[in-house]
């Protein structure tokens, strides 16, 4: 490897999915890079992992500048195998992505992508989730390319606080009306359970947006056709409650 | 069912549990009991949810006041499925655990007991995870039981904030010294894959405790010999650098 900035990528939509393609070829405009991405769709991983499995990982790809690895595991085992296992060097940089469907709001808490991106920030490495609200697996991803790689040159030059990643969403859109740096918005899916048969069930559901006036919001942004970034954080202590309303004794 | 309360219960170890059966018993001093909970082991499996399997469940325990479930998908499908196909009313509460591991500091983000409760927090029912500090499938349990009552009931009576929380962690300890209420404590897990074959490793490692005078932590409280209760929050925006320090413009 060389000296230029060395960026890990992953994703949860597995590492044939197109919007992993797109980041790819993204960043090897800005430096070196290895995916280390599952072998298949892994959507809704969360940050689970795999105490109680082998997990097995595959040279795919190699070209000068990049390499392809698939593995058997979830996006957090492919960053925790990358950043322990693999890599000669720590990145500048890990990036997840761009997930086909967005990961506003609560949908932040069952997502692969920003799992990943979270394992990243949990080593200390800066770390950026993109996503697209869209419920297609082949899109047009050039109307968001720039701003991919603004965002990503951004935080390679500047870093980002201690603990804290980014999470990106774009609305599908023919061109972006712009970028807001936003809150995540309140949430909930709804009607999530479809029976399918005696006691088998189908997950299903709807999202609805418990703010859609607020302005601020991720959601609000990619409802009227701007990308968000939303600065997320690991500690996810309830400080004020802790500080002010919380009566239950210290025995 | 009657007036009493009614009170869901799930983990991430599955159904045969024994940290599961305490909690039963426990529960079903306070009100009427539904156990939802996976058919087998789910450690670290976070907020995943399974949108590509279909989730089967099947009653395998009834009693006047307690029917039990096991669930082949995860603790959040678990809670999913409760409160949207099976419950025949919202509950009063919903507790997960008792885990056979803590999840204080970082691990907050792996647990599926947290996920547990996490998911019945977005679905704005009051939630507690509860968790031992322990490396053992059997353990003595009846030092805590007093203090998981108490909480149970406190929150009962009292509900809590919407959006947030109580994530109880224990120390295995003969005797408590008493509870403390505590932020989540900065720590890393490291040392994480350990290669067993060509390209094949298994999840390992221990956890580095990065602030270990911090008293008002949950790691320090149980490292101390006492109970931890710190409330969490669904919200992970980093506020601070939203409002204060984040210099990416909105284009």
């Amino acid at each position: 490897m060389s000296n230029r900035s060395l960026i890990l990528i992953s994703n949860d939509d597995g590492v044939a999915a197109q919007g992993l393609g797109v980041l790819t070829d993204l960043m090897c405009q800005l430096g070196d890079v290895i995916v280390v991405a599952p072998d298949g769709p892994r959507s809704a991983a969360s940050c689970s992992i795999s105490p109680l499995s082998t997990i097995t990982i595959k040279l795919v790809r190699e070209h000068p500048g990049l390499k392809v690895y698939q593995c058997s595991g979830t996006p957090t085992d492919c960053v925790k195998l990358a950043l322990d296992g693999l890599l000669e060097r720590r990145p500048d940089l890990v990036v997840s992505g761009i997930n086909h469907g967005d990961n506003a709001s609560v949908s932040v808490h069952y997502s692969g992508t920003v799992g990943a991106a979270f394992e990243a920030c949990m080593k200390a490495v800066p770390a950026i989730a993109y996503s697209l609200k869209t419920r297609s697996l082949q899109c047009d991803f050039r109307p968001y390319e720039a701003e991919v790689v603004r965002i990503a040159r951004y935080v390679l030059e500047h870093g980002l606080p201690e603990d804290v990643l980014l999470n990106v969403n774009f609305p599908e859109v023919p061109e972006l009306k712009g970028t807001r740096v936003c809150r995540t918005g309140r949430g909930r899916w709804m009607k999530e359970m479809m029976q399918v048969g005696e006691g088998e069930y189908q997950l299903t559901g709807y999202f609805q947006n418990l703010e859609p006036e607020a302005e601020d919001t991720d959601y609000w942004a990619l409802d009227h056709g701007y990308a968000s970034i939303t600065p997320i954080q690991l500690d996810m202590t309830a400080h004020d409650y802790l500080n002010s309303q919380f009566t239950i004794h210290n025995s």
